[in-house]
Formats: C-alpha cells, sequence, structure tokens
C-alpha cells in the first residue's frame, strides 16, 4: 500500500469522536479489518491489567509515578483522570507507526481531540454524528444496563458534545457502516493526497 | 448517491491540471465512467463547430461580441486566447450542476486553474504528476506526431508546470489509472465530508 514516493508516505494520525452511542467502536474496527496499514493507538494507564488485558495490546500499563513522570515530560499527547487512574494517549508509539508509513486511528473523547489538535496539530480530527438524535437516544435505551438517571446524564452530555462538532475538520453521519468505512477511508486517503504531506514531491519527479 | 442531508449536499468543482503527456483527459474519462453524479465541464469557444461537435456537448460555440461580454460581466472564471479564438470557463452551467449536487471535473491548463482558486475559492485543486520526467518525455514522445523542436519546447513548458505543483492543494501520480481514479474519488468524497461543506449539519441532527 505504500505508494512509489514511500520515503514521503508518512502516516497519519486521526482522531475518531462523537457522542456516546454514536458506534465508535464498531466504525473503528470496521475500518481496521479493511485496511492493513492502519492500526488503533493504544493508550497508556495506570489501572491494573483486568484478566485477559495484554501488555502493549489492551494497553500500556504504567504506575502513577512513571505516567505523572511522562506528563511532565510532555510524552503524553492527551489524558483523562477516571475514577482514581489517568489514562493517556503516548505520544512515542505514535510517532514509531507513523514513520512507519502506518495510519494511526485513535478512539478518542471529545476533549480528547481537542487537546491533540493543540499537542499534534497534523493530526486530521473527525467527528461522528448520529443520523438523528432521537436514534441516539434509542441506541443508548437499546443497551437497558442503565438507570433513567443515567440515560438522561448521558443524553446531555451527548447533546453538548454534538454541539462541539464545528471544531472537526470532518464530520460523517454514521447511519450505514460501510458508508461510514468508505468515507473515512476517504478522508485518509485524501490526506495523503494533500500537497503539504508530499512536499518537494515535484522535484522527486523532476530528476528521475 | 445524495446524502440524506441532501439540502446540504451540494456539488464541488474540481479543477484538474497538469503537464501535457501526463493524462489528464484519459483520468478525466475515467473517473466519469466511474461515477454518476460526476460531471465534465463544458468550455465555451468563439471558434466555428468541427464536423460532428455539438453545441453545448463539445462546447458552448459563441461570437466573439457575446465571449467579450461575458467577459466583461464577470461570466467567465477563467479563459485563455489561442489562435484568433477564446476559450473559456462559463459560470453559469457550473453553478446549475453545484446547486444540483452534481460535482464537476474541469480539465485544465495550470494558468487557468490559477485564475479559477482565484474567481472560485471553493472550487479544489489537484496535480497531476508523471511518475518521473524521463516517463513524461517517453509518453510525448511516443505521439510521434512533432518535431523535435515541438518536443523540446512542451518538455519545457512540462518542466514549467511541474514547478507550479505546490500551488494545488492535492497532487497525485499518475502512475495506474485504476489508483489515480480512486485517489481522485477519494478526494471528492473526503472533500464533501468537510466540516466546512456541511455547516451547521448538527443542528439538523439535533432537531430529528
Amino acid at each position: 500500500m505504500i505508494s512509489p514516493f514511500s520515503p514521503l508516505r508518512k502516516g497519519l494520525v486521526m482522531c475518531v469522536s462523537g457522542p456516546s452511542g454514536v458506534g465508535k467502536g464498531t466504525v473503528i474496527s470496521a475500518v481496521l479489518s479493511r485496511k492493513t496499514a492502519v492500526a488503533h493507538s493504544i493508550s497508556i494507564t495506570t489501572r491494573s491489567p483486568r484478566p485477559g488485558e495484554q501488555e502493549g495490546v489492551s494497553y500500556y500499563f504504567r504506575s502513577k509515578a512513571e505516567f505523572e513522570q511522562m506528563l511532565a515530560q510532555g510524552d503524553i499527547l492527551e489524558h483523562d483522570f477516571y475514577c482514581d487512574h489517568y489514562y493517556g494517549t503516548p505520544r512515542q508509539p505514535l510517532i514509531e507507526k507513523v514513520s512507519q508509513g502506518i495510519d494511526v486511528l485513535m478512539d478518542i473523547t471529545v476533549p480528547g481531540s481537542m487537546t491533540v489538535m493543540k499537542n499534534y496539530p497534523e493530526a486530521i480530527t473527525l467527528f461522528l454524528l448520529p443520523p438523528s438524535f432521537s436514534e441516539l437516544e434509542r441506541r443508548l435505551r437499546k443497551r437497558g444496563t442503565e438507570c433513567e438517571t443515567t440515560v438522561q446524564k448521558r443524553l446531555q452530555k451527548a447533546w453538548e458534545e454534538i454541539n462541539m462538532a464545528h471544531h472537526f475538520k470532518y464530520v460523517v453521519v454514521n447511519d450505514h457502516l460501510e458508508q461510514t468505512v468508505d468515507r473515512i477511508l476517504a478522508v485518509v486517503e485524501a490526506e495523503h493526497c494533500r500537497y503539504v504531506r508530499q512536499s518537494g514531491i515535484e522535484s522527486i519527479v523532476l530528476s528521475k
């Protein structure tokens, strides 16, 4: 999949965000299963591994002290603190993947995407919208695991998040999974075709 | 092919440029044969129709006076004067097509693209590069219809044009026709996914 100008073809980083219930996880898995040169970004966490979770596959597991040191050194692109544990995106594995020409998709919260925009401006940001707010509500209720108060809280948060869509470069309505995957892959391919990502390519052509 | 948010889905205008011999015509025909909601922009000319040429298909044929009046009124997006005749891109048919949700590809010279960028800033510009300059030379010589002086002139012009690639938003190396078509269609799809082209879409989602 690497172009004949492979030295110029660095991987891309794409932040995929959207409200809870929009189907981010399903969409990202479907993209990864369609394209081999795309990887999922792996987060760091300070919580303990659960049964079956593997280091470097599910998460990178680190101590709180290690995480805080990385944070202080700018080695974490964005992070969150939740139920007494840190969760964050480490910069180094991402840099390694993109330098190997691998595109990296990040399943990330809306505020997480905003932070990545600041800390890694080459990142592409894409927001997944539900076909309608009532459809999102239906999807959230279908889970059936949460009480009404929790559902109402999630809906309120989803409303606020959807109102952040204009901060993202691309917006895709997740109505039909395959069409959503096609569109995300089109965005990745098109971003590779931007001149700014191939700067100097004309000199290579002229010299050959 | 129109999205469920069709009122928002206007067509796009894409200028496709590149040096003589790069295969613009072949690429554009291949794109049109793959996708029905894409049209070719039709130029206006003041020269007489040749046998078989049809009004509104090959060209719009107009008198010099009519052309100059359109030019004065800003109804021509870009134009050229060649062998005592005008050739230009009329604004009106383009506006009509994009308002119907049809994407319009323009087979256009490098300076023509630069003028469109000024007169129609929403246009996307894409530059086709040959795999190498020596391959371009081979393609130009293969035509075999031109004397050495003409070939040298065309090569000199191609060199200058390739050095203008950095003015274009997208650059695609035309090595394998089908890959080039895939990339152009990816650019079209991705541009439709940009938030700026769907501004306000989140309000529609929230209201449904």
